[in-house]
């Protein structure tokens, strides 16, 4: 069988696990990874990093580009690299634009007979396919996605871009019910006022909706682990049957088990007739590796 | 839009919970129930019974039929009702068994262009998703899936059919790390050896792999709670990122959650193209009523 050839876009945090992932996919290849600063300071040797100037085709055959870009530069690059009719995946997180995002690059994927998955991560991602597998077992109901503790990447990279922060962490504190606390520990610019960047932080949409408290710190580097967690509840109706309950709960890496998702979409992609997809929309076997019989064989 | 028509086939303990979830399921439309006394002694004086003898356009036109009919007997009806270009949903649930089932059901599906969706209940079935999606999102490690406490309806079936039982109930004792205890309470026809039934329970395929353990008692219908639990945990590796935990529990009414699951696939067989699917090559939205943009917006 010819191995899918992947490229790893972006080398930050979960870039660097995509390409941990990619090396651990016995049906795929890394043809290298693209950065903004190429080749300088090759932190692995034996994989190619070109700059991203540099045409994609440096890398050899690409069918799947891995976007681990901030979720507001993925339409650009899924844009540009599905009308080269590479497949493409992102960990896209504003829930409230997905759709948008999907029919955008539904048309774009479509006309260049490609495929791209969207919002895949786990949350949305994984968790989207639990959230709908437990509508559909029972209906009427409730669900609470109550995540944490752990650090938010999506949050934290957005509190690093106020004036005044010179780098910021944000921890997502589980309050019960899908109510979160948002704790967010910032180094500050010399001279920089706490109250002007909280407002900052306070009036972003990746904020506005929760309880926050923003802490000055000296050194965020040192509180940066990535373990993070998610407790998901329903209590919910089954036909006239009331009180059926379901738990999902998980404690992971959260940049490794993003670029894992990422990479499990980069085969389902490959599977999966041309457009634009959320993971909702995908059969869930078509993100393992190995025949189609013996994974219903064992996993069934 | 026009209603899906559903037929119930069967009215044991699922077919009973599958009329109600058709019921309160907005986009459908109960046909009727087919079951083996027909009309006598109507039980539903809204909903209409007819003999299995009778044909089953006799509840005019049938969209999908659920076969709420035992294990062994799922092969046959499924047969009859897709020759007919009637879609069906089971929950066939030897494990062993399912991928003949479906290959099997796939040819005649096929050439009827009916779609079967197979081993559609909880396990098999949303536990069997859950199980392919914690795999691509860690696929290094062991998953174990721990069932009950709670009564085992396939297992009830087996040993109420051996000779010398006049009624019987298993219970499924987790005993960790996928192990499980079969609590089996026997009440004896009248002469019968306890011994000698014992003996035939685990002899059977579905007991002999668990401790057993059959007790004899007055009257099994004062023990039977319809109540039962699955406790899910994947420990396991994301590229090479070891020590993801993921657990997945539920604690639920176990023939009400077959019944509507096997609801929501009766309108997945509506999307599907033709053929014999198990629950994980389905696109989870599918199982949902609703339109697909509103229900990725609520639920990605």
């Amino acid at each position: 069988m010819t191995k899918t050839r992947v490229a790893v876009i972006g080398y930050g945090n979960i870039g660097k696990y995509a390409v941990e992932a990619v090396l651990s996919a016995s049906d795929m290849e890394l043809a290298g990874v693209v950065r903004r600063d190429g080749a300088a300071n090759n932190p692995l040797p034996n994989v190619t990093f070109i700059d991203e100037k540099a045409h994609i085709n440096t890398l050899g055959e690409v069918d799947v580009a891995l976007l681990c870009k901030p979720t507001r530069q993925i339409k650009e690059y899924a844009t540009r690299y599905l009308s080269q009719g590479i497949h493409t995946v992102d960990s896209f997180d504003i829930h409230g634009d997905i759709l948008d995002l999907r029919e955008n690059l539904h048309q774009i994927a479509e006309k260049s007979q490609a495929t791209a998955i969207i919002a895949a991560g786990w949350d949305p991602g994984i968790d989207s396919v639990v959230r709908t597998l437990l509508e559909s077992a029972a209906p009427v109901g409730i669900t609470y996605t109550n995540f944490g503790p752990g650090m938010s990447m999506g949050h934290s990279v957005v509190a690093r871009s106020k004036d005044g922060v010179k780098d910021a962490m944000s921890l997502t504190i589980p309050m019960g019910t899908g109510v979160h606390r948002r704790m967010v520990y910032v180094q500050l610019e010399y001279g920089a006022d706490l109250e002007t960047v909280t407002r900052a932080i306070k009036s972003d949409d990746y904020f506005k909706n929760d309880e926050l408290h923003v802490i000055p710190v000296a050194d965020v580097s040192a509180l940066a682990d990535m373990g993070h967690g998610v407790n998901m509840v329903r209590k919910a109706r089954s036909g006239f049957t009331d009180n059926q309950i379901f738990t999902f709960d998980m404690r992971i890496n959260n940049p490794a088990l993003t670029a894992q998702i990422m990479v499990s979409c980069a085969r389902a992609c490959t599977k999966q007739k041309p457009g634009a997809y959320t993971m909702i929309e995908i059969p869930p076997v078509y993100f393992l590796d190995g025949n189609l019989e013996e994974n219903i064989k064992r996993l069934v």
